[in-house]
């Protein structure tokens, strides 16, 4: 069966609202396994209304639509439907009851625009608002179904969940229903293509799971997705694919689905009992804050220093003069400094530094935009990376602050005691 | 002129993402004065994206695509555009050596998969892509359009704002279009519903202009948007409402528009001459990374100290075990003593410090999740506050940071000589 949504409202063409009812129906609908392949947007206006649903009834069984319900004069939804189905709007009873007892309990002057809203299309099989006045419809012709749903999110929601997926669950012929489960891989270290490309027979070979790239401006996921009868069917075709691709790309997959790098480092860090100190330039202060989202990260976390001028390099991390001198604050000795200096200074087990260019000024043919170092020290070592990133700020910012957690979650990584692999 | 929005990616029509750009399309469109009536999505389904892109060009003069772009091979918009336009797609060599360099750059293998995003439509005007490798293109045959940019938010931003914006400006017929011009007040401290009390009777009075509250988790927006004529006729009207909206809320609004309250306050540092070192310990660094999002900000912005242990209080910022001991790390005491001793340590103008309980645990009767201490130092006097935020972890990072940097931009307001009112 093949729904597709259409939503409906002119605010959502000006760009004044994000359409966050499309992506929850959808999200919830592929959880039932009913394919949505088409989306589609239209303003309050009755004649281009009435022929996306035209186009949409076209190649569609069912059109789910949301907004255009409510008591204003551009709530025009329910007569489009009326017309594209070629039937006339009927008052329905019941649902002008519900109007009428709820202007009495809330008080309010019971308006003839209230009412419209108990207009329905002849042969429409009405769907209650538990939390609002603007019912919704369902209605059936010649194979074809139109759902309609208020706009308003918490209403649209409600009804939803207590009237359309059960509907449309029953209709997904059973044996032929299916779920749909994805599992997100969460990949640092290496680009989308470079991910691609080590898997690339895979994401060919596969179609039940299939194997999907997303890149986001400083990670990479990749998506596994399953079509089953169940889930737990779905779960069982995605993990031999999961434990392949873990295999392929060994420590750059640091976690699945909502674990963030700077959750998995942290546990990395509460399990081994180390502390960590962060010395910080370019980034100032997002490598701090993204550890400090983790509730509990107060445990192993115990301090970060922005050190923005050479003064505070120098004075708080203890930079020696000469290594700025001679190297500059963006080279590969002021990061293992600082790395090294935050660490004793704090007291911390590992002491972790980035320093760099972030821009858009301070390039130089020698040190351009985008050069980062990272630092790393522990007990016994002290390691640096050079990176040269692109992007404008923000991203150059995002991206060094990612790899320096992905450093810190090798060198983590490396500690611990050879997983035996079965 | 009718512009249309299609976006382009399966996650899209599975809801795992909200489509933030085509709501940033629709309302940067609408500013032009362009009428946008329909937004399609489809997935990365060669047939569909070539039948939805027939449909939006029988009805539009322009189709502005995201998505599909990119490096692999489920990226199939070029394609597809190509077979629509009934034209080959041909390697652009500007496009392919951009790529070059930036795998030579980056170090990376120049894959076959990163090169199959120089070939475009043929006669394709590119698009260039500052800040990543998949270029945009703007392709017309018989008065219909199609521009396409890729799916990645800051990308596609980046280019419609340097390519396409200008572009369908200079389309846009003179005279025959009216356009909406949108003015975004920005408050602080104060929530939306206080912000909308205190002109409810020019909301409810105003239609073009219009006024509509807008709550954003750590701040309120009020944006003004007239529809007229031309953009100096809308700028003409929105002028005296937002004169008379600011005496109203007076010092609550600080900026409009894209000024951050990070950047106002950097540019009244700048404009003072003075220094800025921060002490966090709730925000966890959100604060530093705030102000280094800010171009510059290393004239002004010294050091930022994350003290999340008492120890770090005591050993970085100079807080007395007295005073954590008498009055706990969260108390306006501390508050009053990071910023003074972060001032000290690192020798800046004016020292400012959060110290609270971000939660979600950590909170005891006396001292609850939310409770939050600010203090302020400069060479004349040191000031707290006390905050009660609610929301979760991320929420109270979050408003404490914004409360901040707002005591800091009333402190530096009240330092400036009286302005004459007119």
């Amino acid at each position: 069966m093949r729904v597709e949504l259409l939503s409906v409202g002119t605010e959502l063409l000006l760009g004044q609202i994000v359409d966050t009812n499309a992506a929850y129906l959808a999200g919830k609908l592929s959880e039932l396994g009913i394919s949505v392949y088409h989306k589609t947007t239209v303003g309050d206006n009755a004649e281009r209304l009435a022929a996306a649903l035209r186009i949409s009834l076209g190649r569609s069984d069912v059109v789910l639509a949301t907004g255009g319900l409510g008591p204003t004069e551009d709530d025009i939804t329910a007569a489009a439907v009326a017309e594209v189905m070629e039937v006339g709007l009927v008052k329905d009873e019941a649902t002008a009851e519900r109007i009428r007892s709820f202007a009495r309990f809330r008080g309010v002057k019971l308006l003839d625009s209230l009412l419209k809203q108990a207009l329905v299309p002849r042969g429409a099989q009405v769907i209650p608002n538990p939390v609002g006045t603007a019912p919704g419809f369902i209605i059936s012709r010649e194979s074809k179904t139109v759902i309609t749903l208020p706009g308003v999110p918490t209403e649209m929601r409600a009804m939803a969940e207590q009237s359309v997926f059960p509907y449309l669950a029953d209709r997904v012929e059973e044996g032929a229903a299916s779920v749909i489960v994805s599992r997100l891989l969460r990949i640092a270290g290496m680009g989308e293509s470079q991910a691609e490309a080590e898997i690339s027979d895979l994401i060919r070979q596969q179609t039940n799971p299939t194997i999907a790239p997303l890149a986001k401006t400083h990670e990479v996921f990749l998506r596994v997705t399953a079509r089953a009868p169940n889930r737990a069917a779905a779960e069982q075709m995605i993990a031999p694919v999961e434990a392949e691709i873990r295999e392929r790309l060994g420590g750059h997959v640091y976690g699945a689905d909502d674990e963030s790098l700077e959750a998995v480092v942290g546990d990395m860090l509460s399990d081994a009992g180390l502390t960590l100190a962060v010395a910080e330039s370019c980034t100032g202060g997002l490598i701090g804050h993204r550890i400090t989202n983790v509730p509990g990260s107060s445990d192993y976390f115990v301090a970060s220093v922005t050190a923005y001028s050479n003064d505070t390099k120098t004075r708080l991390l203890g930079v020696a003069e000469d290594t700025l001198r001679q190297y500059g604050a963006v080279s590969a000795a002021t990061a293992a400094a600082m790395a090294e200096g935050v660490r004793t200074a704090l007291g911390a087990d590992i002491g972790l530094a980035v320093t760099g260019i972030a821009g858009p000024g301070g390039g130089t043919p020698e040190k351009p935009v985008g050069l980062v170092y990272l630092g790393l020290a522990d007990d016994s070592e002290t390691t640096t990376e050079e990176l040269r990133l692109r992007g404008d700020r923000p991203m150059i910012k995002e991206r060094a602050a990612q790899m320096a957690l992905y450093l810190l979650y090798r060198a983590l990584r490396a500690r611990r005691p050879q997983e035996v692999l079965g």
